[in-house]
C-alpha cells in the first residue's frame, strides 16, 4: 500500500457546535495544521461550522464564513469526509450522527448522553454495520485517553473493576469540604460562583452525569452494553461536613465514584455513589476537578489515568486524537477495533457487597449500644469499629461495618429507624478497598 | 475490504526469551487464546519460544515442545509472522530484531537498553523503510499504557513536559526511607532481600534504568532521537535520611524522576535525578515499586498515568497489547504511526533552572550564616527559606532556593566549598514545581 504525499491530500471536516469545546478544537485545528496533517496523513480542513445562532459571541479565530444553521444541510454535504459532533443532548445530536455513519463518514463526539441512551447503542451498532468509525475519547473523562487505552492496550486483559472519578464539580465540591471543612451548600454555592457547577446542579450533584459514564465505560471495559437509566445511583447532596470529618479523621476521603466489576461469573455491576475511600488509594489524591480512573486488571494489576476531565481545551484535545485516528483509519480503509457487545446481566444492588459507614444520631442513655448492635447482628452485618460521641442531649454512634451484602445492611437500616433511641440516621456511605 | 471470519486465520508468534516476562506472556496467549483471536483478527499461535538453556526451569504451562536453543533459526523461519523479543540487552536482541525487521515481520520488544541505544535509532528507520511495526509498550513503565498514549491519543498535542517515576527499585526504596525513616543503606538490603533489588543495583539507584526509559520518552513523546548516554543522570545513592526527613517536615517527598522538557524553541532537556516533589503533587503519591508518567500538554492540561511497571505479567499484558495491534495491522497492511524523529538540540545541564534544596553542616559561630548567604548572593541565586539546626559541635544549616540557573547553584556550590566554615555540603536536590 503506497501513499502520495500527506500534503496532498485533504479530508473536510464538519464540526456541528461551537462552545467552549467547538471553539478550542476549531482553534487547534488551526494552530496545529502543518502538525496534524502529518499525524492524520492529510490536511483536516474545516468544511464548515454548525451552530445555533450566527451572531452568538465566539473567540476571534472562529472563521465567520463557516458558520452555517443547517446542520443538517452540511453532514449531508458530500464533501465532508469527517463529521465531529460538539452539539451535547440527545437531539438533533443523535440525527445527525446517525446520518453521518448512515452515508459512511467517520463521526467523533463528545457527547455522553447520547453514547449511554438507548440511541447510543443503535448508533454503535450502525456504525459497525457501515464499516466506519465512531469514536468518542472526549466522551469520558475529558483529555484523559482512557477510551483508546481500554479499547487498544488493554483489550487482550481481563479487566476485574474500573473506579472512577468523572464529575470534576462533585470532586472539586467534596475536595473543598475535606479540606476546608465547609458545609455543601456553601461550597456548591462557591462552584456556582467559580463557574464549576450550573444554576442547576442536579446532573453533576445527583451522579446522573457520572452514571452516563459509567454507562459508557461498562461498554468500552467490559464490552457490555448498559444504559445510563439502568445504572444505580447516588449523589452527594446528602454528605454532611461530620461524614467529611470522620472519614478526614479516620483516615479517608470522601469521592464521588463511578464503580464498573464484575460480578460471579457473568454478572456486572454499574454504580455511582459516593465512598470512603483510604488515604493511600491512588484516587484519594485526586483533588479539585481532576477526574481520574483507576483500572484493575487480571494481568495488568492496578493501573489508574488521571487529568482533566472536562473544560474546552482538554475536551477538544481527546477529540484532536480522534479525529486523527478517524482520518488516518479512513485513508488506510480500516476502522478502529469495536469489538461486539452483549447485553449485560446487572446484579441487583441487594446483592453487592462493601464495608459501610453508618453514622446515627441515639439517645444517650443506658442500653442503646446493645439495641444499636442487636440489630447489625440480627443481620448478619459484622461490626468493624464503633465511635461514640455524646454532647449532652443525646450521642452520636459512628459504626465502620466488615463487608456486608446491602441487602442485609439495607435491613439493619429499617430496623434502626424502628428502634425508638435512633433519633435519625445520619451519613451512610460504602467504603472502598475494605475487607 | 472483507474479512474472513477470524478463526479461519493464524499469525504465528515467535517468543524470544521465556523469564518471567516471556513465561507470563505464554500462559497468557494459551489461556484467553479465544478472546486474543477476536481482539487481533486472527488466531495467535506460538510457532516457538527461544530460550538459553533447554532444561531451566520453567512454569507448568510451557509447552517443552516449542522450546529451541536456535533463536536466529526461529526468526528466520518463513512461517514465522511476528517477533517478540523478551531476551533483554544488545546482543544478540539487537541481530534477531534487525533480522526479523529485515524480512519483513512485526517486532514486539520491552528492551529498553536496545531501544535506547544507537542501534534502537537504527532499528526504528528500518522498521520504517520495510514499512513494518516495531512495538514496544512495554520497555517504558511496563503495564501502563503511556507509549500508545503518547503516540495516538496526544499525538495532536504540544507536549511541554513529561515526567516520570519509571524505576520501581528506587520508588521502593525512596518510599521506605520516607515511611520508616529507614537509611539508604538498609533499604537497600531489604529490597534486595524482596527481589526488588538486584545483587548488583547499580542500573537502578544510578539511574541508568531511568535513563534509558526517558531517552525512549524523549523520542515518543516529543519526536526527537536521543541516545540513553547523552541522558543527564544522578542516582539515590547520596540521599540521607536527614533529607528526606527534611523533606517530609517541609511538604516534600523525594522521588527518582524521569525528566524531558521542551526548552525554549528548539532546545530539549532529557535527565534523571531525584527531586523533592510537593505533597499535592501527583506524583507525590505513588508509593512502593509503582510508576507513574505526568504529562503536562497545551491543550490537554495535566495528565497522569500510573500502574505496575516492572513484574511477569503486567510487563506481558502490555506486550499483549503491541501484539495484537501488531497482528491487526499486518491482516490491515497498516503500521502503527511512527512519525520521522529529528536529532534533538540537549540543553546543557548548567543552562536548566530549577529550585534547590542544599543542606550544609557549617561552623556554630557568629557569621557563619553571613559569610553563607553572600555565596548564593554572589552568584544570583534567591534564597526562598533557610532553617538552623544547631547540635553542639556544629550546625546544620537547609537551604530552598528560588528558581536558579543550574550553572550558578554550580558555583555557589564550589564557593561554599572553599569557605572554611562549611565543613561538609550534604543533600544538593531539585525541587519539582517550585516558582
Amino acid at each position: 500500500m503506497t501513499s502520495a504525499p500527506a500534503t496532498e491530500r485533504c479530508l473536510r471536516v464538519a464540526v456541528l457546535g461551537c462552545g467552549n469545546v467547538g471553539g478550542a478544537l476549531v482553534g487547534i485545528l488551526q494552530e496545529r495544521a502543518d502538525a496534524l496533517a502529518v499525524q492524520s496523513g492529510a490536511r483536516l480542513a474545516i468544511a464548515g461550522i454548525a451552530v445555533h445562532d450566527l451572531d452568538a459571541p465566539r473567540p476571534e479565530h472562529v472563521p465567520r464564513a463557516l458558520l452555517t444553521t443547517d446542520a443538517a444541510a452540511l453532514v449531508a454535504d458530500p464533501a465532508v469526509d469527517v463529521v465531529v459532533e460538539l452539539i451535547g443532548g440527545l437531539e438533533p445530536a443523535g440525527s445527525l450522527v446517525r446520518s453521518a455513519l448512515d452515508s459512511g463518514r467517520p463521526v467523533v463526539t463528545a457527547n455522553k448522553a447520547l453514547l449511554a441512551s438507548a440511541d447510543g447503542v443503535a448508533l454503535r451498532a450502525l456504525a459497525r454495520e457501515r464499516g466506519v468509525d465512531l469514536l468518542y475519547e472526549a466522551a469520558v473523562a475529558g483529555a484523559i485517553p482512557l477510551v483508546r487505552a481500554l479499547r487498544e492496550s488493554l483489550t487482550g486483559e481481563r479487566i476485574h473493576r474500573v473506579m472512577g472519578i468523572v464529575n470534576g464539580t462533585t470532586n472539586f465540591i467534596l475536595t473543598k469540604m475535606d479540606e476546608e471543612g465547609a458545609d455543601y451548600v456553601s461550597v456548591l454555592a462557591e462552584a456556582q460562583s467559580l463557574g464549576l457547577a450550573e444554576r442547576d446542579p442536579t446532573a453533576d450533584v445527583e451522579g446522573y452525569d457520572a452514571a452516563a459514564k459509567a454507562a459508557i465505560l461498562a461498554g468500552v471495559a467490559f464490552g457490555y452494553d448498559v444504559s445510563g437509566d439502568a445504572v444505580l445511583r447516588e449523589g452527594i447532596t446528602g454528605i454532611s461536613s461530620d461524614d467529611v470529618a470522620f472519614a478526614r479523621r479516620s483516615g479517608y476521603v470522601i469521592k464521588l465514584l463511578a464503580i464498573v466489576e464484575r460480578s460471579g461469573d457473568e454478572g456486572l455491576s454499574v454504580r455511582v455513589h459516593p465512598a470512603l475511600v483510604p488515604n493511600a488509594h491512588p484516587l484519594a489524591g485526586v483533588r479539585d476537578a481532576f477526574n481520574a480512573v483507576f483500572i484493575e486488571g487480571e494481568a495488568a494489576g492496578e493501573l489508574m489515568l488521571y487529568g482533566q476531565g472536562a473544560g474546552g481545551l482538554p475536551t477538544a484535545s481527546a477529540v484532536v486524537g480522534d479525529l486523527i485516528d478517524a482520518s488516518r483509519n479512513l485513508l488506510a480503509g480500516t476502522t478502529a477495533p469495536a469489538p461486539d457487545r452483549q447485553p449485560a446481566h446487572l446484579v441487583p444492588e441487594s446483592d453487592l457487597e462493601a464495608g459501610f459507614y453508618i453514622s446515627l444520631d441515639v439517645a444517650d442513655r443506658p442500653g442503646v449500644l446493645g439495641a444499636v448492635t442487636t440489630a447489625f447482628g440480627s443481620h448478619g452485618v459484622s461490626i468493624r469499629s464503633v465511635e461514640q460521641e455524646g454532647d449532652g442531649q443525646g450521642a452520636r454512634l459512628v459504626f465502620v461495618t466488615h463487608r456486608a451484602r446491602e441487602g442485609d445492611v439495607r435491613a439493619t437500616l429499617a430496623d434502626l429507624r424502628g428502634l425508638d433511641v435512633v433519633a435519625r440516621i445520619g451519613g451512610v456511605m460504602r467504603i472502598v478497598g475494605s475487607s
